[in-house]
């Protein structure tokens, strides 16, 4: 049989110098699926680069109003082919078509599109700064590279390496894009590929502006990231890849975002224990298992008084995690990868409340698992207790008092989320005010009374956070506006002659809604002069 | 003789485990200073970072007006202390006490923390971003953990570990700092550390907000920018050291900042040449011997067509830099730095025009020095002939046409300027296009008809660019509000209860003129609700 196409400078072809094939995985049936794909070699690589500078060089002369066009006609295209998407997305990663694929994920997609598309034409996004006294003038602008996407397993539309938010974002910031497919759904990635391709076209835009890689061995993986004509790389994988990609990326002086790991603490007072313990014990089960447990904000780990409003809860909790079915996980190495995880967690102290064993059936599932460890023991091994586990499992941690549970929070690694549960007539207030400040250090998101599963795409949405769970805590993968910057590079021009600045950048407003920060004022106007 | 003291916790104290010792030099006699100053081990890195930790934790309870406050407090007590500061940062650089170190450089330093205290005070540099409908609401806060300032010998007072743009963005973000004098001016850095701890304590701020270091060894220095309790990190200085921190940082995943070095590539254009060869190479005099050439802005390589009127600028160049006195240099390592920078240049196919040797005196001092090479030789060996001579020196590049400059442009590294000069009636426009957008990408700051010395403190400007001129190619160390958002971490606040939530993003603006992006808009007002 042959090999799946990689899109090269334009040109679905064969991978000129395969290393080694692979095929993807039906999870739900422990099967492989029919179609093979290469490993691309250097020369892939290479010829990507080249390409991508090419496309680089052709955009420079293009303008907003294609890139926007561009975004527009493949979210158009991603909707005119939704059926086969959804299909061979359920193939590839077991989650279900409704709601999840078709009209959860999908919709999502194609909404972050939109939404950068806007963002494009409508210009803010660049953050153009004039001060008039000294005719200096700023904004942001592409890096003169392509941005290389590795995208994650457990979205494979809205993180996807050829359709999701970093591509979105890196796109609209300028820049072409090389994705690198994640490997447990390349067919989906093939197919979002040739309609993003498509849309290139239909837009008269560089072909060598969006490509397409399958996989490549870890060292050449490594190369491309820290490769001289790399703009920059968006990541969202396993904390052990993402740290040896920063590592070439750093060295190589290469920016790289990184979405890693989290286990996203949730605190609960006792007070909302008092009021509606029962009620939270649902949220946490909801979230917990949402998608399997496979998101990167699912809550795995709790933290609760000790005693028996503690105790109550936890019956709760496990009541729902042993009277619900586990769902399929994406892949064949997900039960050994949760069990590992909770090996670490019992080798460290953790008791098994409920679950801790991979299930029989047709597809990859393992049992919801709920484990509790004393706050004290926590505190003993603080690393090793926050081990991430990717599924639905919990590690419910009991805290002796208020003073533990700062302690707790003080000790925990960088997350994406924190949450804390209160009393909703203020009781735990002041259990709150000395928690909340200590965990908001911790963690890019802070909730109130929400467990952190369905991240917003709103522009004050912050999906990052402190190492480990990202590569730096001043930016966000998700929320149109923040999420472009991260693509761009800050272009002074000083003294610049009026009729070689950027139109961003003259004195004249050029969608006559775009905001701009002139002379320490945002403004929607002109420049007089 | 005793040590002099280092400030930890709040007190001038001796330094705990000093592992050696050492004196600053007068570069314009050639002699040590008499005070000695410890190098610090590990036992004060960690007392710092342990004083550091209490007062990130004092200081979340302190308004924006008390951090505005201390900035203003601690600019009035520099301009108390001027005479002494002026005395002794002369001593130690042998920078003239007029015009540079009392009427530009110390005012533009006093200028700098009024300026982060007016951007504290009036709280947009925050992005405080609300959407209403989700209820999501987030800014930019401190980063939980003190910044680390390693400031650089060129700038005593604006540059300065304990008072420099670095400082006075660390601070205007609401973190500690822990200042690392420059072993250049540890005197002078002491004055103004003195300066700031009288401001800290006038200001009721916690004691631990400002610490001073005066040297540590290599490996301790290592050690302070990744401890797991340190913020981030903000360098400017040499490019070995700060590819070592630098590794050190981003492998623990700690925000690093740096300024390491750059050429400022200078394009002269064949009708620039026709029209004002000799007003353009009295510019280039001018800026290239600017503090006798040790400025990071030091436009080190001129780029010019071949032929006679490239000969003819040579030799007005070549009649200012003999005709001219050598500075003073700052210190004894600054002939051989100078020399081994040219011998690098000679080695790979650079001549010598003028210059070239240290010269005798009482002071450090080397000879005004001009190189030239072709075009063709330069494209042969482009990142030796790149290599940063810190001192009045000039490359300059004979290029045979404008496809070779357009190569040129395209194999330079990331640098913090790039200047084109050219024709004002717009003889040059067609090379201008072609040359532009690629040097466009390789530098921070762009300028036209102008030398990229002088760099304005305003909020437009970039000094930055991308690597290896810096680490990263999104941010600027100069510039209120942009330089304060580096040493910040993206807080974002979901569902949080209204009296919870800063008063940045509650419904009411808490200064009435705060700059908001409010669903999408900029706005000064309330929310209403």
């Amino acid at each position: 049989m042959s090999l799946q196409p990689v899109l090269i400078a334009g040109q679905w072809r064969e991978a000129q110098d395969p290393t080694d094939t692979f095929s993807a995985t039906n999870p739900a049936a422990k099967s492989s699926l029919p179609e093979r794909y290469p490993v691309s070699g250097r020369a892939d690589v290479e010829a990507a680069l080249k390409a991508a500078q090419e496309a680089v060089a052709a955009l420079r002369s293009r303008s907003p109003e294609d890139i926007a066009g561009f975004l527009e006609r493949f979210a158009d295209n991603i909707e005119a082919r939704a059926d086969e998407l959804v299909t061979q997305a359920n193939l590839e990663t077991a989650y279900p078509v409704e709601p999840r694929l078709r009209s959860v994920e999908l919709p999502r997609t194609t909404d972050q599109l939109r939404q950068a598309a806007a963002a494009v034409r409508e210009r803010s996004w660049c953050h153009a700064t004039i001060d008039t006294k000294s005719n200096i003038r700023s904004k942001l602008g592409p890096l003169g590279g392509p941005v290389v996407v590795f995208g994650p397993n457990n979205f494979p539309f809205a993180f996807n390496s050829a359709a999701g938010g970093d591509f979105a974002a890196a796109i609209a910031a300028g820049n072409p894009v090389i994705a690198k497919a994640n490997t447990g759904h390349p067919g989906t990635t093939k197919l979002l590929t040739e309609a993003a391709f498509e849309a290139v076209k239909s837009s008269g835009l560089p072909h060598g502006m969006i490509q397409l890689l399958y996989r490549t061995p870890p060292e050449v993986g490594l190369e491309l990231v820290s490769h001289p004509l790399v703009g920059a790389t968006g990541f969202t994988g396993s904390r052990p890849a993402g740290l040896k990609l920063k590592a070439a990326a750093d060295k190589a002086g290469k920016p790289i975002y990184l979405e890693m790991s989290s286990v996203n603490p949730v605190f609960v007072l006792p007070g909302a224990l008092r009021e509606r313990s029962s009620e939270v014990a649902n949220d946490l089960y909801a979230s917990c298992s949402l998608g399997a447990g496979q998101f990167c904000t699912n809550p795995g780990l709790a933290v609760v008084p000790q005693g028996k409003q503690g105790e109550t809860f936890l019956e709760q909790v496990k009541g729902l995690f042993e009277g619900n079915p586990a769902g399929t996980l994406l892949g064949a190495g997900g039960p050994g990868g949760i069990a590992e995880g909770i090996g670490v967690l019992l080798e460290h102290g953790a008791e098994l409340v409920c679950g801790g064993q991979e299930l029989d059936g047709p597809g990859y599932s393992f049992a919801n698992t709920l484990l509790r460890v004393s706050g004290q023991a926590f505190l003993e091994n603080p690393d090793a207790l926050q081990t991430e586990a990717f599924g639905t499992v919990n590690l419910m941690v009991f805290a002796e008092n208020t003073a533990q549970m700062i302690q707790i929070a003080a000790h925990l690694e960088g997350n994406l989320t924190g949450c804390i549960y209160s009393h909703t007539g203020g009781e735990d207030d002041i259990d709150y005010d000395q928690i909340a400040p200590i965990l908001r250090e911790k963690v890019g998101r802070l909730l109130n009374d929400k467990m952190p599963t369905g991240v917003a795409v709103v522009s004050a949405m912050n999906h990052g956070g402190p190492f480990p769970a990202t590569g730096h805590p001043g930016f966000t993968a998700v929320g149109i506006l923040a999420s472009i910057t991260r693509f761009s590079a800050l272009h002074c021009f000083d003294e610049v002659r009026p009729h070689r600045l950027p139109p961003e950048l003259r004195n004249e407003n050029p969608t006559g809604r775009m905001w701009r920060l002139i002379d320490g004022e945002w403004s929607q106007g002109n420049i007089e002069g």
